[in-house]
């Protein structure tokens, strides 16, 4: 086993994990379930604009992962319920770290849009 | 001007933004920048697997966010410098976080995924 992770390096399961955790879809559901156990119905409401496969695809990889667990309840109908697993919630963590850092800085990144397509006009 | 982004928001432009930061591609370029300023050839070279398409699209949004710097040198042959923003340090610290967190952390997702592997195949 590499006792060492490399996500640059293409052939490192590190950079396969990493794609996982940043992913468009892993990434939002992730920092959602840091509020808590989560149905799938509940995600798919709360992560907006996810389908029910990207959903149901991305669950699995991090189930695979170790990040997230999912517990099935045998009852009538079923239901089944997905929490973060200790490993998950560290990475989680470091995920909403960065989504808090953008929606806290959102003024400033929306000024920084406005300024490029401000000097790109001038240039036509 | 919201005052507060929401990424779990599809209409906010935080989301478009954590795509950007949190993309397979911008994720390992913005990380690569904090290590210092790069050629456009060489983050090619660094961030192994990226088509020369894929980069140029990706640095692009980045700069329209203000999150990367670009700088192009009017010499023989023309050369471009790309390096981050003060806001794109701070992101990219974040992203940098993840990412050491999984190689750190990597005996223990493989673990996972080799636990997983084994119920699957005593299940089939």
């Amino acid at each position: 086993m590499a006792t060492e992770g490399d996500v640059y390096d293409r052939n490192c399961p590190s950079r396969v994990i990493a794609n996982h955790a940043t992913g468009q879809w892993g990434s939002l559901v992730m920092g959602k379930l840091l509020d808590g156990t989560k149905r799938f119905s509940e995600l798919r409401r709360e992560v907006a604009g996810v389908s029910e496969k990207m959903l149901a695809q991305t669950l699995q990889a991090l189930e695979r992962d170790g990040l997230v667990h999912r517990e099935v309840h045998p009852v009538i109908p079923p239901h089944v319920d997905y929490s973060l697993t200790p490993l998950g919630t560290q990475a989680a963590e470091r995920i909403r770290g960065l989504f808090t850092w953008i929606e806290d800085n959102l003024p400033h990144l929306l000024a920084a849009q406005d300024a490029y397509d401000a000097r790109r006009a001038e240039n036509v």
